[in-house]
């Protein structure tokens, strides 16, 4: 009889329930033969790539046959200055989501619980349960953060606390003054990664930056991405910042040579285009009005976002409604897997995008 | 008193050394302030990429903005044919050490163990021991596997052998015949990790394709890359090849975005380029004959390499040799970490490289 190496799996492992990602344009390319389509399903960047960032890769291209600068020396430097920490602060990640699986692997063990918000995003449950450790999702409130709740679910066992701002597929936030009451009270001993992908895209006055909580709490560790506003997703860039000594852990768990050499260098090419990272921000706020009146003139309730989507409510069972736009050549993202099965996930595109959505949205609902 | 995060990280992660990778050019360049160095340190292909990877990655450039495909779905059936395998036994990996990490955090928990080689590969005790298992290091016979040995090794708590074939850094190789003996004694229920990073370069007839070992094991995973001979280090990519059922736990346990999408691409081109394949394996074989008859003038003793690399003995203390090597702008590794305190590792670079690195040594020796 053959060896199980599934049941051999470690138990948390076993349970791991693959990420489901948004379809990519060349998938349903090849499944209904279609082509121009529109993709809405990532939270991209609608603009392509940062010019400035395509110009560093094309430099960089002919020395691909080195292995990358592991330290990643040059885009640490220039992260340090321009959010005023220290080098030695920041732990670069091949995304934040290797950042967010980094501080797992170093503080979980099997037994250990890590607490999240539902509708949260899914990778924290999923590094959660691959160190064997249990997830534990407190129930949203309004689909925002209720953080007096997460407060309340740590217990002996809770090594981290995961914390999205906004978060990740409902565009809710949290001030200033609930982040910092919430920051307060978390035990000293339990670390506070604050999600920040979407940083970069919100404009409320209320909205507090993370990095300037470090100070205060040597228990925070702050992440965020080139994957979302600095239009770099296909590359795999993310950081995270925190004390030293995490840090120090951090880059003492990470692969050697996580971050690719064109990453490093689009990065920190994208990190000094402040037309770009403009043009974009305001592009996605004129984006966000658009799409909110267009599914208000459909009579569809939405959770007001402040990131570069919006998750809105079909009324009925989304999945269908999901299979439609993939027809009409619009591709969404279905959330179910978030428990949010009437509802789906539209990123904010080009003007004209959203418009197509929209169009085609009122011919499959109508 | 503040807390301690390092004190309470996991027990095998406070034990991690940092990986030492090759110092970058750029680095010594800052240190040294010198120009025109030759980097022989990190077993890169010494051609540059491949001018079809090259072309591949211009030709997705422009989708960076754009998440890459998750699934790999275009290399792997490239690989899958290639190789004879199906694309369900394939795990793409952010290079391979990502496949060799992936493996250890499925399989391995606090107090497991995984056997390897003395002198073999850095990454096996350093995957290890972040899973807070225990790595068994079993001493080798003439700088090479000691098969026998490592098969005494495995315990009660063994789940993972790691066998690197070639081996870096002495660069001695298993035949088929010593492959096949020890496969066929290994427990059904441990892994067997067969590392062929360097599988490419080897020209010995009686060196096995891990490849045809699959059907008869379903406990073996082979791994490659495409950052040695296919040179495309910065880029990130490698594999494993295993039964479905492995490379099921593996896709699960891995990040949805491992693999970035200049990688992907890049790996799919190269794979078709044979003639930089064959101009490559061909440079190699004879930059090994022109570095060892070097090495012999200068009567140093050195072990008998089918790697793209050659480690060699100093007849003392290595270290200050690497350094006055640094100031003649000749970059090689330093392998006291692995057990070899008066032995340096040189890769086999361009004619031109080589005579440089060997006329900078006589210098240097003396």
């Amino acid at each position: 009889m053959p060896v199980d190496f599934i049941a051999l799996a470690n138990a948390g492992v076993q349970k791991l329930q693959p990420y489901q990602p948004g379809k990519p344009i060349e998938e349903l390319e090849r499944e209904l033969g279609i082509t121009d389509i529109v993709k809405l399903a990532s939270n991209e960047s609608p603009l392509g790539p940062s010019p400035r960032a395509m110009s560093a890769v094309r430099s960089v291209l002919e020395d691909i046959h080195r292995y990358p600068d592991g330290s990643g020396f040059r885009l640490k430097a220039a992260l340090a200055e321009r959010l005023g920490v220290r080098a030695a602060q920041i732990t670069l990640g091949n995304g934040s989501n290797d950042v967010l699986e980094l501080i797992a692997r170093a503080w979980l063990k099997p037994g250990d619980e890590a607490v999240f918000s539902e509708h949260a995003f899914a990778v924290y449950p999923l590094v959660t349960l691959a160190c064997s450790a249990r997830p534990v999702a407190v129930p949203a409130r309004e689909y925002g953060h209720d953080l007096d709740a997460m407060l309340d679910a740590i217990g002996e066992r809770t090594r981290i606390v995961f914390v999205a701002n906004p978060n990740n597929p409902t565009g809710t936030w949290i001030s200033s003054s609930t982040l910092d009451h919430f920051l307060a009270r978390v035990p000293k001993d339990v670390l506070v990664v604050l999600d920040e992908a979407y940083f970069e895209y919100v404009e409320e006055s209320a909205y507090p930056d993370g990095m300037t909580r470090l100070a205060a709490h040597p228990n925070l560790v702050v992440t965020r991405t080139f994957s979302k506003i600095y239009g770099l997703s296909g590359l795999r860039m993310g950081y995270g910042v925190s004390s030293v000594d995490i840090a120090d852990v951090l880059n003492r768990v990470r692969q050697p040579f996580n971050c690719n050499s064109l990453a490093l260098a689009a990065a920190e090419a994208a990190l000094d285009d402040a037309d770009y990272l403009e043009y974009n921000r305001n592009l996605n706020t004129t984006g966000l009005a658009q799409v909110a009146e267009g599914l208000e003139q459909l009579n569809l309730e939405y959770i007001p976002s402040v990131g570069n989507f919006i998750a809105f409510d079909c009324g009925r069972e989304a999945m269908p409604v999901y299979e439609a736009l993939l027809r009409e050549g619009v591709i969404v993202r279905p959330i179910a897997g978030y428990g949010m099965p009437n509802h789906l996930r539209v990123s904010i595109g080009l003007p004209e995008e959203n418009e197509r959505f929209l169009e085609a949205l009122a011919r499959v609902l109508g």
